[in-house]
């Protein structure tokens, strides 16, 4: 059975994102590594906790990963944006007992590099936030990253506009030098961006079914989620809903043929007003290898009725 | 029989274009409307004149364009960069004889508005500038502009950087409102960018053969071309050969095929450090109707071979 590892910055997005996969009897969720930026990594972690027991997932271990960019010097703290789309406590300012677990001793990178030499092809990794803790990994130990089987991103911006800049999508923002590091690297990467992740919307009516399913999870979910949509609204009227874009990623991790892909070999801009575009690299434009695919197109109908029930099969059988 | 309009800024790309439409014998050129940008209007008008009696056909109308941006006040004048890459002439400082010919008295949007009512879809519009001209037919009988078959532009980059700036594509630079005007107008369009054009090279040897020809229009053509592989070799020396630009328009007018296409609404940028980027506009992400059709992917050998046949039929026929 394939394995997953999430890498999450756990905010509302992620918490769809876990419950797709938890909800998705073909894999197993091996761990969830945190890192930062919907929320600082300590609220993430503590957030991964909760769900993972609100989920009745409470086996699952979650590992602690960089707490900041490559180049920053103090730990990530949730920011004004962030704080208003995902709310505070990154989860819409729903209550959620904390968990009586902790994080794991073994850091983040270490679980990663491990799993990646134990599992190799079997190994699929979803980070949902910055690349912070990929690129680490990519540089201790880049012969065990290429061993994993599949590693999809949810991050970027090719063909639309950023969400935080005009250029920068909010993941890569956060840490532009680490992914630039991932996709100059040549590890195989399938980036699912805002190209698509803006198609996939949430609107209230969706979540009303869960409202009903009558489990502590869905109750939960679903306030958590109409939060999100609610700051959707408020931030991005003209789109109708929320962007799905963590549980899209998620979704693609375990089944590729949901969206469509271009290859291209991408770079990102370090400077200026572009710092955080995920772009085409020139100096490997006519190179026939492309490391990185591109979704620009997606299954919408299809995804959705993923969603729907998985997700829902994660909250019906949560506590 | 289909009729080609080719709207050129006539540098040295542009003048492989005309040659390539010349050499493709199941399609009639009716006018070579002029624009503004590797050189200035009255320049690249005086090229298009001097290039037809050169490649033997004299009996090509030429209509000017606008002289310059919608928003510019004065005429625009060739600049630095675009005098480095196309010589101060715009033909790679190869000096070709004055035509007797002038301009046709009727004005190039005029031209294109009549064409589009008599023609309809058997016309084809191929602008290799700005899209200053088509903006402002598309102000004046946007009906007339919706009749035309197909529309395949030479500009922008929407997965690669620009080449003026990391943001922006030379002709879109050159007027991103006009860009902008046409890519929300609705009208369907082609776009043949950076991101197609870098893949496709010309080197030196390929341009080995015209030398051998023969004829005065392919001595012309070999010495303007080399000239052009010597520019992009100071430039961009990491390419390997110059860009394929408005050849590449002009052969994807007559057979879309060659390229492979992704269906987006576009927007251009209009401020800051981003002006003049070609991107999505996220307004109409979700419209089911897309009106540009964006090149990605090409198929190189088959563009080269088409290149090299048609441009030399042209060449072994001119004077």
């Amino acid at each position: 059975m394939k394995k997953v590892i999430l890498d999450l910055d756990t905010g509302i997005d992620d918490a769809m994102a876990l419950a797709y996969i938890l909800g998705s009897p073909e894999v197993q969720l091996a761990g969830v590594t945190g890192t930062y930026g919907n929320v600082s990594l300590r609220q993430g972690l503590r957030n991964s906790l909760a769900l993972l027991d609100l989920l009745g997932h409470p086996e699952v271990p979650v590992f602690a990963g960089q707490p900041h960019a490559l180049l920053a010097c103090e730990d990530y703290e949730t920011s004004g944006v962030s704080a208003f789309i995902h709310g505070p406590n990154g989860i819409g300012g729903v209550e959620l007992p904390d968990s009586p677990r902790s994080p794991k001793a073994e850091p983040a990178v270490d679980f990663l590099i491990r799993m990646a030499n134990e599992c190799g092809p079997d190994l699929i990794y979803v980070p949902t936030g910055p690349l912070t803790n990929l690129a680490c990994a990519l540089r201790r130990d880049p012969d065990a990253c290429h061993k994993i089987g599949r590693v999809v991103l949810m991050g970027g911006a090719l063909t639309v506009c950023g969400n935080v800049t005009p250029a920068a999508e909010a993941n890569i923002s956060k840490d532009p030098e680490a992914a630039d590091q991932v996709f100059r690297s040549g590890l195989a990467t399938t980036m699912v961006g805002l190209d698509v992740t803006l198609q996939t919307l949430l609107t209230p009516g969706d979540v009303d079914e869960w409202h009903h399913l009558g489990t502590g999870a869905a109750t939960a979910y679903a306030s958590i989620v109409d939060y999100y949509i609610w700051a959707y609204a408020q931030r991005q009227p003209y789109l109708g809903g929320c962007g799905l874009h963590d549980p899209l990623a998620a979704a693609v991790a375990l089944d590729p043929s949901l969206v469509t892909t271009v290859g291209i070999n991408l770079q990102v801009d370090l400077e200026g007003e572009l710092r955080g575009r995920t772009i085409g690299d020139l100096a490997r434009l006519n190179d026939p290898r492309k490391s990185t695919q591109v979704a620009l197109g997606v299954d919408i109908p299809r995804f959705m009725q993923n969603l729907m029930s998985r997700v829902g099969r994660a909250l019906g059988g949560g506590r």
